[in-house]
């Protein structure tokens, strides 16, 4: 078997294998293996611990419906703040958006940032925008002192283990709830309902907690999340992700996507009915 | 390596690889090799060369969606024809559906019938209904020398390759829409739009050749679709799957389902923007 291969163990059942032409970085950091390979059919491709963060054949997808469902909710974006998201693919959606005048990001590990300033242009162009401020620090940290009040929160966090267990608890939540402003949104990765389900309604608990509204929405990429549905959390003090979401602010936008438009925006809060069901004390749609 | 491994190839650069505790049926048929193992994760699965087709840990969602979406669509479903799905999942959705008098079952493979019914009871359990007639048959044929006039056809097809392939051609379009009733609505797996959307492109374009009303709507699942979304194309002589879904229907309905329901009937139309530009001259939704 060729060594060119990364393998990610999705269950005890199900591994992944990825062919690679090329390794482009490999380094240990603190606290992951950061790894970038070119390959064929995906493109470039950042793994931290061998499993798919990014890739460039379809990491619009992702970044479209983690940066745009709360950022056209809000009627007037102004301060954003990106936990994790090293590659940059978040922030860069983010400031696509012109009222956005601050984007904060705030990485634990400095690998992935340089690794993707290296190597993965697609997303880590944005840190070449003036609007972008980059902190290597832990999010927790960052958020438990923060002075500033933010329009939207992403939390683009990998699945909790290691260092983005502390990104799944309470005690981070309320500190976002804080550094919120009044009509303020968060969205955070929210798991799977076919393969971290547990995970998914512990976070949708706890987000439900300190917001009046919570809703789930879901979307589909082909990588780095394999198979099924994939889902963000969002929860917002005022702001109903249905109800007051204008689909004439995307129709009359300049900008366009790949995946994101105004029908999808309320389509993927419908939910298939498990999912729905197992949720629907948390949620409020 | 341990040798209790079902690899299944995605493209160039990605290959699924499947553990599993027992093979319990393995045959060379005529026209494939039929494979079903027993697993821990996604429990039994059947595999057609090597590709996974059920699982019966996420089995729901496809046969959910193949079925439902159709079957509450028109306002009174009595005669229905499978195409493919010898596993039996798409013809069990279809018969809880109390308005069906028959379903007629065509399937290419004797081997898949036989491995399904002795190891995979929960999607074949639909053979001991009276109101299933199974033959085993070429579906070309089968369609080009029908009498009958069906409600609603299900195209539960694998692939395009292979004995498949014919299914995705204007010929075998053409006798289904003669095979159908004066309200009558197709429904094929209509591969991916991430995976093999060329495929898609070309099934969407003969289904809009035949019917005044072609729609496209996606799903989710874990298993036998690997990563993202996966889609069904709906062709409609007459009604549209929008306007014309009553989701009182779904509501008041007594069947219970895990991941159908009247929100996501809608929503399942709603196409991330690549799709629906690319499909936009095929489509009339």
């Amino acid at each position: 078997m060729s060594k060119n291969i990364v393998t990610e163990k999705v269950n005890e059942q199900l591994s992944l294998q990825y062919a690679y032409k090329k390794q482009l970085y490999c380094k240990q950091s603190n606290f992951q293996k950061v790894e970038i390979v070119e390959g064929t059919y995906y493109g470039t491709m950042l793994f931290n611990n061998n499993v798919a963060m990014v890739s460039t054949h379809d990491e619009f997808v992702y970044h479209d419906m983690i940066a745009h469902v709360p950022l056209f909710l809000h009627p007037n974006p102004k301060k954003v703040l990106v936990i994790g998201g090293g590659d940059g693919g978040t922030a860069r959606e983010v400031l696509r958006h012109s009222s956005v005048e601050l984007c904060d990001m705030v990485e634990i590990d400095a690998a992935v940032v340089e690794a993707c300033k290296k190597h993965l242009s697609q997303t880590a162009q944005v840190f070449e925008n003036d609007k972008l401020h980059l902190y290597i620090e832990d999010g927790i940290n960052f958020i438990k002192n923060c002075k500033q009040k933010y329009d939207v929160i992403l939390v683009d966090s990998t699945d909790p283990v290691g260092a983005a267990s502390p990104l799944f608890d309470d005690d981070f939540y309320k500190n976002v709830y804080s550094c919120l402003s009044d009509n303020g949104i968060v969205v955070a990765q929210g798991e799977s309902p076919f393969y971290y389900f547990d995970m998914q309604k512990k976070l949708c608990q706890i987000i439900s907690t300190f917001f009046p509204i919570t809703g789930v929405y879901n979307y589909a990429n082909s990588t780095y999340y394999p198979g099924g549905a994939w889902s963000f959390i969002l929860g917002s003090k005022t702001l109903h992700p249905i109800k007051d979401f204008q689909s004439s602010k995307v129709e009359n936008s300049d900008l366009k996507f790949k995946y994101y438009n105004a029908q999808l925006h309320t389509a993927a809060f419908a939910l298939p009915e498990f999912q729905k069901e197992a949720l629907q004390a948390f949620t409020t749609l």
